[in-house]
C-alpha cells in the first residue's frame, strides 16, 4: 500500500474525511448504495473526481451499480488508519485543551487521551473527565512509559516548540498544532497545524469582496 | 476591486493569511524588505507561486529589489479586510466557545466578540472576560440590536443548523462553523466551517501509510 499512496496528494487525503462523514450520515439514515453521480450531487464534488479520488485506493464503484455505503464508508475508514486506536496526551489545559479533552466524538473516532498537562499549579491535578493534568515536566517520561501516538498541541505560540520538541525526542511520531505556528521536527513525524485564524480571515476576505 | 477578485480561487484566499502570518514575524524582527525568493524558502511556496499569487491584487514586488515588508504586510490585511473590525457573537458556551472567547488574537486582529449564547442554564449569566453569556433565545433580538458581523457556532451538530438559520434571518453574513456539520445558508451569507476531526484523520492516515 505504501508504493500506491506515495502519489497520493494532501488534496486526496484531505477529501477522505469527507467522504467518510458523507457516508456516515448515509448509513444512519439507512442507505445501501450510491451512485456517484448522487455522492457527488451530496458532497459537491464532480463524479468524476469522485471516482478519481477513490481508484487511488483501489476503486469500489461497479458501473452502473454504484457505491456500496456501507463497504465504501468502512474501508475509507481503513484507509484513513481508523480501524485501530490511538493514545494522544493534550499539552496545555486551558479552554481549548479542555474542549479537545472533553470532545467524545475523538474518542469514538479512536483517539483516545491517556493524559493532559501543563505549567499552571492552578490546573496541575485537576481532572478532565477521567484524565488527570499532570505537571509539564513530566511529559518526557510519561510518554517514554505510555504508547504515545500522537501529541496535541494547545499552548501559546512561544511554547510550541519546545513542547514538540519533547514529544518527538521522546518518540511521538505524530502532532495536531493548535498554536499559531509552524512547528520543526524530524522528518519521520506527523505535524497538522490548525490555524484557526487563516480559516477566520478567509471569512473577512469573503465579506469585503462580496459587498 | 470585486470584479478582479471575482477569478481569486480559494487556494489564493487561503494563502494570504499565511503570507501575512510570515510578513508579521520578519516586520517583528525589523525586516524591511525580502525578495519573493527568501520569501519562498521562508514559507515553502515557490517563488513563482508567490508572484503569482500577490499579482492578483496588482503585485507589490519590484524586480531586483524584492518586496518591501511592511507595505506588503499592510497591504495584504487589508485585501483581507482586516483593516476594520466586526463585531462577533458566539453561540454554544461550552470549552471551544469559552476558547474563543479567551483567545486575544482575534481581538487583536479586529474580530471582537460582543455577546455570547447558551441554553444550559448554568451558563446564562456567567462573564467569559467581559462578554456576558445570555439565554440563546434572545439570539434573535441580540443580532438585530446589535451590529454583528460574524456568529461564532460552538454548539453540536444537531443544533447548528437552527442556529445558523437564526444568525442568517437576522442580517448576519458571516458564520464561523465548529460544529462538525455542514451549513446551508443563503448565497450572500459567507460560512466557513473548521471541521477538527477531518484534520485529525489526516494524521492517523499519514502515521498508518509512513511506516
Amino acid at each position: 500500500m505504501i508504493k500506491e499512496n506515495a502519489k497520493i496528494s494532501m488534496a486526496v487525503i484531505r477529501r477522505l474525511p469527507k467522504y467518510r462523514r458523507y457516508l456516515s450520515e448515509l448509513l444512519e439514515k439507512g442507505r445501501e448504495r450510491i451512485s456517484s453521480k448522487e455522492l457527488s450531487e451530496l458532497i459537491g464534488f464532480t463524479a468524476s473526481q469522485i471516482r478519481q479520488d477513490l481508484n487511488n485506493f483501489g476503486g469500489f464503484g461497479q458501473q452502473g451499480y454504484g457505491y456500496k455505503v456501507e463497504e465504501l464508508y468502512k474501508a475509507i475508514g481503513k484507509i484513513l488508519g481508523l480501524d485501530h486506536s490511538y493514545n494522544t496526551i493534550i499539552v496545555g489545559a486551558g479552554n481549548l485543551g479542555q474542549a479537545i479533552a472533553n470532545y467524545t466524538n475523538f474518542d469514538k473516532a479512536g483517539f483516545i487521551p491517556i493524559g493532559m498537562f501543563d505549567i499552571n499549579p492552578k490546573l496541575i491535578g485537576l481532572k478532565i473527565r477521567d484524565i488527570e493534568i499532570m505537571d509539564a515536566d513530566l511529559m518526557g517520561d510519561f510518554i517514554k512509559q505510555n504508547k504515545v501516538d500522537i501529541g496535541i498541541i494547545c499552548t501559546s505560540k512561544e511554547k510550541a516548540q519546545s513542547v514538540a520538541e519533547v514529544m518527538a525526542t521522546n518518540g511521538i511520531k505524530g502532532i495536531w498544532n493548535f498554536a499559531p505556528t509552524d512547528i520543526q521536527a524530524p522528518s519521520d513525524v506527523v505535524v497538522e497545524t490548525v490555524h484557526l485564524s487563516e480559516s477566520l480571515y478567509t471569512i473577512s476576505f469573503l465579506l469585503k469582496h462580496h459587498e
